[in-house]
């Protein structure tokens, strides 16, 4: 078997950069598909329709925890079956649970993403605890296929509150210290193409610090947050990739909510847009994100 | 209303300062008492028993989703199930849900564990992203009289890699740098007995930094892991208190678990325990911590 690492570079050789990010809420679908159905039915309805619309256009799927959790145990379900709806179609499903807990816990939850209900095929988590709550989830993506990208370098604002501290007299700050312990853990388990099977949540907001991250790390292959709306531009993540591939690029919003942009811009009335609509407004939004990352990695 | 940091307090004043930790494997419930059930009916069976004789000698309970979780969408309603026990008791639930995300994400946390099916009182929580991981949780907490502990001095020995780097010359820690933006949070969302909304987790497996610990954040209620298992003694767990209040000290094993020690211990087959049994050996269990810890602080 493949590890699923390998899989993701093959998919990012075949199809481009795009992580398609299903953060997807109730109010995220065309109000007139809405009608009759639950929230937790409506987001799962519109979910497959994205996925069918996109799966040959994108490298792979995240699909954020929070926003089926908001929805309680109906939400979970959608949730379960999102994932499984993207893996059915044989694309690869990012599970972005930010799990971060130690020794037994972490084994538990490693079962809880890796198999069963919640199966997904990379995970996301926090390293606060330390390396004892990174490396159980290793051994268990060994032994099933999967990987996992750990927080590193986060998009948003409040990164600088700890992320940006300095912990050593040369400048290295905090985040260097977790992708460090992260480059020795890849070195050991690493997949055919060089990465290994846990990589690193790097945004692409930060310009100045991207080249000198990719060169110090290139055994570690990204998931590149940050992109559209919080500032982050093609040539941004062009950046943190290397020798045009290692890593994939995020985005939720500009594609869930890219057939509300279109029905603006055109002036429709938005209660006339349809899940078939959504889905293709989707896949112009993914194939345009994809071209302008390709174009940023030829320059 | 009172706030619930408010309630825990008193919680304390009244019972002591146990925390059971419902971190409930079906492995943990005797044998004779699975037969016929799915593994999630019996930890749901097992927890409520649990409760049922713990609740007038323990501070509160700490359920550990990774448990729940495990067992997916079943494991999720038991999970459920076992906060809405809890909490129907008028005893005080924490969710060991370790959330750290942000903004938009944040907040459909925040409404996914303050309200619905998975309500709790209080949520655990990981700052490694930043204080915009935090805040949008004191807005929810705040209109639902909730209340957070986060993530500082861990006590498991992976917290040597991150939380323990240094982060200025003087020798202030990454664990420092948190309990210090937490301290600011608590100095302007305090409950009636001067402890903030949101307090720390803070292991007493480190007793040579108890007392300066407990000494630079007054205001910060703490939530102790490490007892028992994993080092801490009660005299440890003391320090960490403030004038016999401000903490409360998590066990799980060592009170799910007191039906086998107390079997092993007598010789008796433990495929002779029933629920009944396992319930009345966790009471005498929390019965033992609590008069410790309490015997410790009067020292």
């Amino acid at each position: 078997m493949d590890d699923n690492i390998d899989r993701l570079f093959g998919a990012v050789s075949a199809r481009g950069h795009v992580c398609v990010g299903l953060d997807t809420s109730a109010e995220y679908v065309p109000p007139g598909e809405r009608r009759g159905l639950s929230d937790a039915d409506a987001v799962l309805a519109f979910n497959r329709a994205i996925v069918d619309a996109t799966f040959d256009v994108a490298a792979c799927y995240k699909v954020q925890i929070a926003y089926y959790e908001e929805m309680g145990i109906a939400g979970l379900s959608a949730y379960s079956q999102t994932l499984r709806y993207i893996r059915e179609k044989g694309a690869l499903a990012i599970a972005d649970v930010k799990r971060g807990d130690i020794a037994d816990t972490a084994m538990r939850y490693a079962k809880a993403h890796f198999s069963g209900d919640f199966e997904a095929d990379f995970v996301t988590l926090s390293p606060y605890m330390g390396m004892d709550s990174i490396e159980p989830w290793l051994e268990s993506a060994k032994g099933a296929g999967k990987g996992a990208f750990v927080l590193m370098r986060t998009s948003n604002k409040g990164m600088r509150d700890f992320e940006y501290l300095e912990v050593s007299p040369d400048g290295r700050r905090l985040y260097h210290a977790v992708g460090d312990k992260l480059a020795e853990l890849a070195a050991g388990h690493s997949g055919r193409h060089g990465y290994g099977l846990f990589g690193a949540v790097v945004g692409c907001t930060e310009r100045d610090e991207a080249a000198g991250i990719r060169a110090r790390y290139p055994g570690l292959f990204f998931l590149i947050p940050g992109y559209g709306a919080q500032g982050g531009a093609a040539d941004d993540a062009a950046l943190l990739l290397r020798e045009g591939n290692g890593g994939v690029v995020n985005a939720s919003r500009s594609i869930l909510r890219a057939w509300n942009a279109e029905a603006l811009k055109s002036g429709a009335d938005e209660s006339w847009a349809t899940i078939v609509f959504a889905a293709e407004a989707a896949r112009r939004a993914v194939v345009e994100m994809r071209d302008a990352i390709l174009a940023a990695v030829e320059r």
